[in-house]
């Protein structure tokens, strides 16, 4: 019998009609079967007239599969395959766990500590490699990237291969209101005929990503768009996103990001608001394993009086954890307490030297986000906008991945190993009075640790009565940026004063005694 | 003739009865003529027998002064006086000119630049000289100052002087929800009875620093208290604000605080939030010199999901502009926006080494929450809180004033130089898309000059797409940590990168061509 590996893609191919649209014309399901529970997946066109089902089966034992389709060749058609134990380094799929935090299916905990390379995937072959080899050097296991392909500052170049046949046109900024589609005579893309070659591509380095142990965020849509892929209307969106889910959540490191951006979407004249919530149900019903869905916004809601420029409703049920674009990193407990969901600042200032102001921090302040951000009890994501010179031909990581020239990675990666090190599967955030300018304190689940970051901070008389009354800590004294650790010399308790050096970015690793 | 100068003090003293209680048992008031219009004003019991009525004028010509009393010696008593005009150096009372700003009456500008030293009246004759002498050497032209003692960290002993008869007794932690007042067995004074000498050495103080021009921004009630004055009921905390009020009004450089952290008094059970009204309109009832009044919140509304927690209604017509406690400053514009009148930024973390987030702020830190508030069109203030040692004896300015031990405040006095040298009367921000992360730009009321401020933004390749399309610009480039200013060897416009050295802390002084 066929086996497949439990998490890993169960592929079922079939031959079929090559004629008129297969992507448009045929439809094919599988349901596949194990003791008493069914799930049906749709199946998609792979060309040259290959349809496939895959699925990513969760349980171990024997499943059957059966198709149903409107084309007879390709109905009633069964498989049968035993699911195998997943094998040492298979942990399946990122979940929620906890309310507030996130463990593979098996169990295994799991930190995002992400990066961003959106449009890594349409460069050369040699840039995608070294993206491959710079993550494998890093301690990245999330990275934020885009399913189409992007025009923006920095990256306006026509990709190799487009999603779609047809050729560019140039895109109006309107759409109609009733469809959401751009205008017939903007179309240059036939919306109804993929290019599966596109998809094998992203197929192949999603599959590399997770030989790497990196999940795969993948953006559906966004507003970096010159194509017409951001205005293809509701009809072809949903195409879209049957045809993508069917070829993709068998994988089991994808993670489904709505939208980059989306009321940036709305505001350019892309995609109104009210098409999220189509989006956001039409995955959750086409997605059979359940993946982590999100939906990611451009406005920082506590600036803006106008509450037009509020996030998305972050409660409905098909969003399973926030993406957020702030740097605002202090109100992460006032959201873990509003949302009950994780919390992931996905967008949090990248360390850069360009002229906008998401891309000009320092190393210092992406590391301190990735502290004040993580022992607050969230997330943070990572991005790097380095330039040689203005337009330069450099890859950009944030952009096309590549290289990194920056400094905060070797840091990040330092504070990742430091709560692995420390028995931090995930962080209970300690709760110190006020906000911005409190230190980011978290304790690991057994409390048997704890993590006083002060950053900028500079107390040099210090006492921490949030403590708890009868406890004593030894301690280590962390430089953060340096990267050193060594014994303090005074015991901690929430009575007595402390001396700590005046500098920034120190930390106290408290154990309890 | 007696003659009084333009915003100065003009006092008409009465002799009249020392038995019974004569702050309780006389009412004086004065009514002050002039051409058509007249001023009734309260007057006050200085003790002695002495009774005064103080007033300030503020046209230049001949008033007269008739009393009313309900004691015979102190009723219909008349006086005139000459009021002449404003000599060099007196300019009157600060006022809000311009919605969102601030001048003297006699419209010369006037941009607070602000420090903090609650508790300095209370300290020895040496450390008040000091206090002052520190005032001199420095730019600050406003202080924070409470009326009554203060009992919190770093300053728990009794003050020299009472402002009432009476001793301390422990004060219990509730009070009458209908009177507001402590229950009868805990209070130790009398609130009826006010020793005049302690109100007589404030208004020395107020006097010693309108000298100096600085305003003296006094805070009528605050929660740090072991005596009962915060809980001394609605009676009586009407009859102590008719008594300083009729003390202090007529002293030009003085602005009220209602309370330095209302809602914090309400939440350790001191006063309720519903007595601010009543204390506000009290406020704008008695004083006739109309001088500016604001209410000082302890929460920072943004990290809160509990509205409760939200800020005293600012649009109250008798809040002239807003004193807020935040560091999250980039919110500064949204709050022009909203409320349209002046905002001052009095605590957005002090320069200092105590346990306490809002006194462990570096003075890069402090210097730099002045540039971002300033050149986005509100106001700061500063604060030290640096020790020397645990349980310190040595005075610590933002209790106690004395000496300033830090760094900002030469960086404070640099940047209100820069501001005066280049005819910012006051700063027009310049928006720019987005908040926290943003830069702060601010432009000068003629349009002629732009100060970009950097901070820790660290651009290398910059275009500032945000300046007038037609204009273009020669640059200085300031060093503002470094207090240094150099020709920018790029001219600057809205379309063209330019290269800055990547460092903190950096700054752009624009003047169109």
């Amino acid at each position: 019998m066929k086996t497949c590996e439990q998490w890993k893609v169960y592929e079922f191919t079939l031959n079929g009609p090559t004629s008129g649209n297969p992507f448009t014309d045929v439809t094919l399901f599988a349901t596949f079967f194990f003791n008493n529970h069914t799930t049906r997946v749709r199946g998609f066109y792979d060309g040259n007239g290959q349809y496939k089902v895959r699925f990513m089966p969760e349980e171990i034992g024997k499943w059957t599969v059966t198709t149903d389709s409107n084309v007879s060749e390709l109905n009633h058609q069964t498989d049968e395959f035993e699911c195998t134990p997943a094998e040492k380094g298979n942990h399946g799929p990122v979940r929620v766990a906890g309310q507030t935090h996130f463990a593979y299916a098996d169990g295994t905990p799991y930190m995002p500590f992400g990066t961003t390379a959106y449009a890594w995937c349409f460069q050369s072959p040699e840039t995608q490699q070294q993206t491959l080899q710079t993550l494998k050097e890093n301690k990245f296991n999330k990275i934020r990237m885009l399913i189409f392909p992007k025009s923006y500052s920095y990256n306006t170049a026509q990709p190799k291969m487009y999603p779609y046949e047809g050729a560019p046109k140039k895109v109006s900024d309107t759409f109609d209101s009733t469809t959401w589609m751009l205008k017939p005579e903007d179309i240059g893309f036939d919306f109804s005929k993929f290019i599966p070659e596109y998809f094998q591509h992203l197929e192949k380095q999603i599959q590399a990503l997770d030989n790497l142990g990196v999940e795969a965020d993948l953006i559906l849509f966004h507003p970096y768009d010159s194509w017409g892929f951001a205005r293809m209307g509701k009809k072809f969106d949903q195409l879209y996103l049957q045809y993508v889910i069917a070829r993709f959540a068998s994988l089991k490191n994808v993670w489904w990001a709505l939208s980059n951006e989306y009321d940036l979407m709305a505001l350019v004249g892309q995609k109104p608001l009210e098409a999220w919530d189509f989006i956001g149900k039409t995955v959750q019903r086409e997605d059979p394993s359940a993946h982590l869905v999100s939906i990611h916004n451009f406005y920082d809601p506590p600036q803006h009086k106008d509450t037009t420029k509020n996030w998305y409703d972050q409660t409905k049920p098909w969003i399973t954890h926030l993406s957020i674009q702030t740097d605002n990193v202090f109100l992460v407990p006032k959201w873990l307490d509003e949302y009950d969901k994780p919390i992931v600042v996905d967008e949090c200032r990248y360390e850069g030297n360009i002229e906008f102001g998401f891309g000009d921090n320092t190393a210092e302040g992406m590391m301190d986000n990735f502290y004040r951000i993580v022992l607050r009890g969230g997330y943070a994501t990572h991005g790097e906008t380095y330039i040689d010179k203005p337009n330069t031909k450099r890859p950009i990581w944030w952009a096309h991945g590549g290289k990194l020239y920056g400094e905060s990675q070797k840091r990040i990666n330092y504070f990742k190993q430091l709560l692995e090190d420390n028995g931090f599967n995930y962080v209970i955030p300690m709760a110190t009075e006020g906000g911005h300018w409190e230190l980011a304190v978290g304790e690991s689940p057994n409390g048997q640790k704890a993590i006083v970051y002060f950053g900028e901070n500079q107390p040099e008389f210090e006492l921490l009565d949030f403590l708890d009354d009868d406890a004593t800590y030894t301690a280590q004294l962390i430089d953060t940026w340096n990267m050193t650790i060594k014994d303090f010399p005074e015991e901690i308790n929430n009575k007595d004063y402390f001396h700590l050096p005046r500098k920034n970015y120190q930390a106290l690793l408290l154990t309890r005694k």
